[in-house]
């Protein structure tokens, strides 16, 4: 079945494998705007964040000039644990689609965290052992990120501390094990254990949590004892750096098998899995050496790029944290309870949202029961049972080859299938069962979350 | 980290990927006994097995004289999808327990179904389909080949009926939606759908099941309707013939790489990883043309290898199937309801008792709770979280690896890591809280299993 040689499968050498992550900062002429100290309005100091994250950390996260940082020989040597992943070319969905495209999908998933998150993971816990620090707090959604971090803990034997949005540790109980299994605990937010968790639950009473709000325990939790720092899965700068081996490694596989990508599509939560897609291609863009369709794709129920504010809020819930220039629902938003998996951050990457505003990418929403009925579809052709996260970017991806069986044109479409739905399996019971439905906030629902935004004059 | 260029993971290019499958038994001077009638006694002839099995499986089930079989172009391409399977250094695990010993494990863990048991069920799949048939049925007990056959039999557009062994059925709700998802039917086993199934529930009320149980339930279901036939996923010669797939694998990296195993180790169920990982090399010792130690791990709870009896038995609890030489504890033979996971069939495949009979090759038998030590510590330093089957053999390589650490010999150890754990974590939990058991049979209990044999008289 397969064309011109290109294999179902690309898989690079480990001498091919990036040594170096890609700044895509330093390419784009509108920075991402600084992190801000709330009271001040005035751009967060390194000293300012230091109680907070780890100082290599905090120097990758306000470096927006260096297009390239050295990945360190002990991440390199945990990367060959599990990377690279393979550049696959969907060859069986094409012919099921019977589309004249061209479909590769990066695939993350084949690591026990079981998505893209581990790459940003280990180096985060990489920079906290090497400050000597004692353990890391951190917050999880559908629990990838927490899993991931729990794994790349145990390697450097840090304490790993988890607060896992409350609805995802209900579903994924499961997830809850494995993280348990790698030696982290893990607590339900929002929780009794911060201040800022029993605020909230009195606020709330019946909240099933969100991102914002768990991030808010966990910032808390790890500012209010010695030798802890707070680390996160997605949004930040550094994440977006870390995950930039995502989209080398694509680039460099396409280069291999002599491919050229049209359009680059990846689903967006927070924006570390698209940003690293991203990564490289965007910098050709932004250099004006080739041109690229990218496209973000968020669920319906969470849609911070398409529906939301690009605008100074507060990362957390529990506003503890500093402000991000972001596309923001408002950091009071969360999503309605009948959504699915991951994707429910209330705001976008720095990176990402700049990218957006600037028009150097695109971004759509899709229903999630659309979603599901796009994985099923993948699943039963390519194989892989994909989570409800990467599964947005295979909707799309289908809709885009679909496109081209209309005009007949032979795209080149590349996707990130950032991870497995092995731990979704609720989700996909409530599918099977014709249970899933769809929920699309009304204008004046995303109003109330507007509303819990800060005024700031600036 | 890694040592004479040796990369961590060993991936084939798709043309040096088996063409062929290799059928051990054309090398055995001691061939497997053939299945009986119980009836008569008398070798099962192909017209008798029609009802059950597919024709061409049959074929290859009665074949010992062939030794390499063409595996159809529609099986090399689904194969394509999910194979080759990587060769990996266990690096980190060398490091962990500081030994000369050179650890290499096969992994077939990364599809959907969790383990090698796609590599048979997509060949039964299509041979079923080849024939014009609407469907099969099956067994399964983990519940990883019920997964790998909907896989299979979505793919090829086939019904898929699985019975699933009760106390699986329960631990394991998501892999039952996985199956759902790729459309299969699936039934708690013992189960009132079929005669047989009533007739063990009215005898046993509250039995947990047993694979020898479901497996009479699976031939009734598949030979009282039309265009149905019964496909296994283990024991059979015709699966050891597909898991061939893993040992030419296995030995084409190894050549790559400029490696000759010492030790080759693999969990036994009913044979079908071992005998598949084993398969050319066995072949190789068979012909003179080189010395390899194999050894096969069971667990102590169901000690088919190391304390069962090398007789004719029959397949099944229900006794509707053929009789089969194996060691078996006897076809009544229930491993206790504190095993977790599979490994849980009363016999063994037919090559892999004869060979072990021929000491061709060694067992060991050990016990749950220290194979889930070892399989934590593997997912902290390999960062792949195994299934329960696989850790019996990863318990072992380990075992190797530390006597080697004594003597200072720098040994070759290849171990089959077949599958992921990621649908195990009601396992891994109980391991987590101290709460698992082991549990080995007496004498007095083994006697019980042995007394449901049949009395033959050849």
């Amino acid at each position: 079945m397969s064309q011109n040689n290109i294999p179902y499968k690309t898989y690079l050498e480990e001498s091919e494998m990036p040594k170096q992550w890609y700044n895509v900062r330093a390419d784009m002429k509108n920075k991402p705007a600084p992190l801000l100290n709330p009271a001040t309005l005035e751009p967060m100091k390194f000293e300012e964040l230091r109680p907070v994250f780890c100082d290599e950390l905090i120097k990758q996260e306000m470096d927006d000039t260096t297009p390239y940082f050295d990945i360190p020989q002990e991440i390199l040597d945990f990367y060959k644990m599990y990377r690279p992943s393979p550049l696959v070319r969907a060859y069986f969905l094409e012919k099921y689609l019977d589309t004249p495209a061209k479909i590769y999908y990066k695939f993350e998933g084949n690591n026990t965290s079981g998505s893209h998150k581990l790459n940003s993971a280990i180096a985060q816990a990489y920079y906290a052992k090497r400050q000597g620090l004692k353990g890391v707090t951190t917050e999880t959604g559908a629990g990838q990120w927490g899993t991931a971090l729990s794994m790349a803990c145990s390697y450097f034997d840090l304490d790993c501390e988890v607060y896992m949005v409350k609805c995802s540790y209900e579903q994924k109980p499961f997830r809850r094990e494995v993280m348990k299994t790698y030696g982290a605990a893990v607590t339900p937010s929002p929780s009794n254990q911060t201040e800022v968790g029993r605020k909230i639950l009195a606020e709330f009473p019946g909240t099933t949590g969100s991102l914002g709000c768990a991030i808010s325990e966990a910032v808390e939790a790890a500012t209010s004892k010695q030798g802890y720092r707070y680390v996160l899965g997605s949004v930040l700068n550094q994440v977006l750096l870390h995950q930039s081996v995502i989209g080398l490694e694509t680039k460099t596989a396409l280069d291999k098998i002599g491919e050229k990508a049209d359009i680059i599509i990846g689903c967006a939560g927070g924006g570390s899995n698209l940003g690293g897609l991203i990564s490289t291609f965007m910098g050709e863009k932004l250099r004006g050496e080739a041109d690229y369709r990218i496209i973000a794709v968020e669920p319906a129920s969470c849609p911070s790029l398409t529906r939301g504010r690009f605008a100074y809020d507060f990362c957390d819930t529990g506003k503890v944290c500093p402000l991000a220039k972001m596309y923001t629902l408002g950091n009071g938003f969360i999503p309605s309870a009948n959504h699915a998996g991951g994707l429910r951050y209330h705001g976008m990457s720095s990176v990402v949202s700049q990218l957006y505003e600037d028009k150097l990418m695109e971004a759509v929403s899709v229903e999630q029961t659309e979603v599901f009925e796009a994985a099923v579809k993948f699943a039963r052709v390519e194989g892989i049972l994909p989570a409800p996260e990467s599964s947005h970017a295979i909707k799309v991806a289908i809709n885009e080859a679909l496109k081209c069986k209309e005009t007949g044109e032979q795209k080149t479409i590349v996707f990130g299938l950032t991870g497995t739905g092995y731990f979704d399996m609720v989700a996909y019971q409530k599918y099977n069962d014709g249970e899933m439905s769809d929920y699309i906030p009304t204008d004046e629902e995303l109003e109330k979350g507007f509303a819990t935004m800060p005024v700031i004059y600036k």
